[in-house]
């Protein structure tokens, strides 16, 4: 193993883990980079058996040993430092906390992604990391086979989305559509039913949309933005409008991570799913 | 109406809206002046629609007139400010933004706010106003009569929960328990059968446990905090434990936001609401 123990948070070797909640910063130099967080044990244990290569771990004194199994299945360096350098460095305090560092792989192509669904999500722009991450989760859970973000959709692995997501993020293929204009017509062109959640008139209610689909459906769930729900390209490209149905006159639908987990509970509820959801 | 240009952040008719992103500061200031603030032209309004009477308004001098409305009905002060002044006072960019301190209210007893209740959201130790704010906006969007929170679960009406949940907070009715051990003795006595919502084994699948319940069945959804679910006391003093079923085997459950939105959808397919929801 690569132990290394660094006490100058402004030492060159530390950069990647520079002011991680500073989102502007970080976007920039992950993207640059070509680099993702994983933060806490479990989530970095999940990027290690997808399989993803690490840069360095930053652990702190008290527990320099915690990955030890991880960090030495790598060449990679384990950087111990004082909890005060770490607080320093990464802008707050690491405490209980595990950090790694690692490569992105490339995104796979949207052939790849698609062969062999049945049901996928597709997000066109939600700015929320902490969304895209519940998203993800629920999706995997409840057996969609795969997600797809429009271009300016917010990034499932920065550390947020992954931390939320549990891991799910490096599980469920995913990957990102060139064009947002023309998105939907590819998917539509691979044999997608393409029902948008929206609250708008003129929808129909979440179980009467899926109790129409024919048994072998292959289905895409639009979800839009976090403010203004999808937008009228998107709405107008789906195959249908689908709602939740609500109650209360003053809540006219749900919050983005709600309402995605309730459409993938229907869409595994009617078989709709790859995955098997036993009890649904 | 009242309305005062101030320049000067430090100004202590701003006192209210000191440090907005300081969550120890906020909770301490809130609780001893008894305030909330609410955030958004269309929050405001439903906080004034709701009968809470404000403290004053804090609008940018691009937006001054934005809620002349809101404002001329009531007493409360509008200070005007200028970006600068405002984002040195909050801590953030006010740009197209509006504030509202609020009078908070007296808290209903618990009996009136289980009176003619049939569905409550019993929520424990949840830390995340975000995650608060959207169950309350999911329970309310779904028919549930009324939320319980124990002790130390977060404040629905700090800043955030508010926000993500549209106001939600204003319009369902919710109390806080003073005890968390014997509190869900208190709920079984009143007639409610407590679903614990838990992935852990020997819990029933959502639904199969929805199709045992009595037809006239009073029925409260548990929910534990974000890392570790409900306690132990709370498990034992559950009527049931239901689990939402997953697919994925890596995935063993919902993010909490997720997982209430499923079960409330549940509640009301079963008809276990008060809220009449058309199509689930």
């Amino acid at each position: 193993m690569n132990v290394i123990r660094v006490s100058d948070p402004a030492d060159p070797r530390l950069a990647d883990y520079t002011r991680l909640r500073d989102v502007n910063l970080r976007r920039h130099l992950e993207a640059e980079h070509g680099l993702f967080m994983a933060e806490g044990d479990k989530v970095i244990r999940r990027a290690a058996t997808a399989g993803y290569v690490p840069r360095s771990f930053l652990l702190t004194e008290r527990r320099a040993e915690a990955l030890d199994d991880v960090v030495a299945a790598t060449e990679a360096p384990l950087y111990v430092v004082s909890e005060e350098t770490a607080e320093r460095l990464v802008g707050f305090d690491l405490h209980r906390g595990a950090l790694a560092a690692y490569h992105r792989k490339p995104l796979p192509s949207l052939d790849e992604v698609l062969e062999g669904a049945r049901a996928i999500v597709v997000l066109e722009d939600l700015v929320d990391h902490t969304n895209v991450g519940a998203i993800f989760r629920s999706a995997a859970g409840l057996g969609v086979d795969a997600v797809i973000l429009a271009p300016r959709c917010a990034d499932p692995l920065y550390r947020r989305s992954v931390k939320v997501s549990m891991g799910s993020v490096f599980t469920l293929p995913y990957t990102r559509l060139d064009d947002w204009y023309g998105g939907l017509d590819t998917l539509s062109e691979a044999g997608f039913d393409l029902m948008a959640l929206t609250p708008g008139e003129g929808s129909l209610p979440l179980a009467e949309a899926m109790g129409r689909l024919a048994p072998d459906a292959k289905v895409g769930l639009l979800l839009g933005t976090e403010g203004d729900g999808l937008s009228a390209r998107w709405l107008e490209r789906a195959t249908s409008r689908v709602h939740i149905p609500m109650a209360d006159r003053d809540v006219d639908s749900l919050n983005v991570t709600a309402a995605a987990a309730v459409a993938c509970y229907e869409l595994a509820r009617f078989g709709a799913v790859s995955g098997r959801v036993h009890g649904v």
